[in-house]
């Protein structure tokens, strides 16, 4: 019997710099040792509170610093980023519009091509990082929507949905019992890795095994 | 005009693994490229309130997954690391042991030996974290200071003199001043770097300058 390897969870927030710069090297890191990656859209906000922490801007001293280590993290990475100027921010709109479009595989854009919530992901943190987008702001990512082949209309929608609602919180429910506290959270066989910087120590895991 | 390479700042608590960790790498990366290392000795107590934070080990779901990455992070980076039964413990005796060397260079043991503060620091990392020797205990610490050629009975006047205290407490209010908020952190050519999981970044540094 041949065991399947399995797939790799990669838990994000869209307004975590670090959860970014991981989003743009995961997808090749896991290709390279064949395997895929689970997406997991979660909110920071709810994984603080559960683990009784604070985002790291939140913190005298350690504010300045994390602000000189995104953007420092980044160039290191080779991962364009700029701060934005509104940070951090709420994520729940462009989290749950991942939901959806997650939970309805095969979906197409009002063109006809394929989209997917990975797409999305991407689309919206390229938008924040990259480009300075406001995510919170309900008129940019009604923009973003059009720009990714979405209907605004649809996408707001979903954004106001308690279905969605619940089903967000249904998945950072799951992740606080998992063990996240924080992103970007790696879970590779079981065993759960925590933070951009974990890149060195997953590659050799994917690479050789647990360590 | 030749400008000396400036040396690197290392600050470290006794009781951070990750500190422990990282005194095992600093000094042969820092040879590599033509670096000495200023060691430092802090007491991360200070730092964390000053900056309003908390051991890891002292959140909700954070805990678990720090314990596991201590021993885990030791094993990537090829040093021998088994958690203490007691942790974390406080370790200014030891610290300001370790300032009492520093300001005295080119002390010798009472076997003539020489005797330098990062020496000490070394004999104090490794008997907590390879050998679980509880520093904060001040029978154990008596027993390292023999082990390390001092007279305990000088150690633990040094320990518990005002001017040690004083000199450790200066250290610790210049380490905030400059930015420090936790441990192990480096300041080279005046650029910050938190953690022992920085290494790869502190190489690129070293080796061709900021990016």
């Amino acid at each position: 019997m041949s065991l399947e390897p399995r797939p790799i969870d990669f838990y994000f927030d869209f307004s975590s710099p670090y959860s970014y710069i991981a989003s743009e090297w995961i997808e090749a890191l896991a290709a390279r040792h064949g395997r895929t990656v689970n997406w997991k859209a979660i909110l920071l906000g709810a994984t603080f509170q559960a683990a009784e922490l604070r985002s790291p801007v939140a913190h005298p001293i350690k504010r300045g610093y994390s602000l000189l280590d995104f953007e420092r993290s980044a160039r290191f990475a080779g991962v364009p980023l700029t701060m934005p100027a509104r940070f951090p921010i709420p994520t729940q709109n462009a989290a749950r519009v991942f939901w959806w479009l997650h939970d309805q595989p095969g979906a197409r854009s009002k063109a006809g091509a394929p989209i997917d919530a990975r797409g999305w992901a991407r689309h919206c943190f390229r938008a924040l990082f990259a480009r300075g987008t406001d995510l919170s702001d309900v008129n940019r990512l009604r923009e973003l929507a059009i720009e990714f082949g979405l209907d605004p209309a649809d996408a707001e929608a979903v954004w106001n949905d308690p279905r969605w609602k619940a089903r967000l919180k249904e998945v950072n429910d799951a992740a606080i019992v998992t063990g996240v506290f924080g992103a970007p959270f790696f879970v590779i066989d079981g065993e759960p890795f925590w933070g951009n910087d974990r890149r060195a120590q997953i590659e050799r895991w994917l690479a050789s095994g647990p360590f």
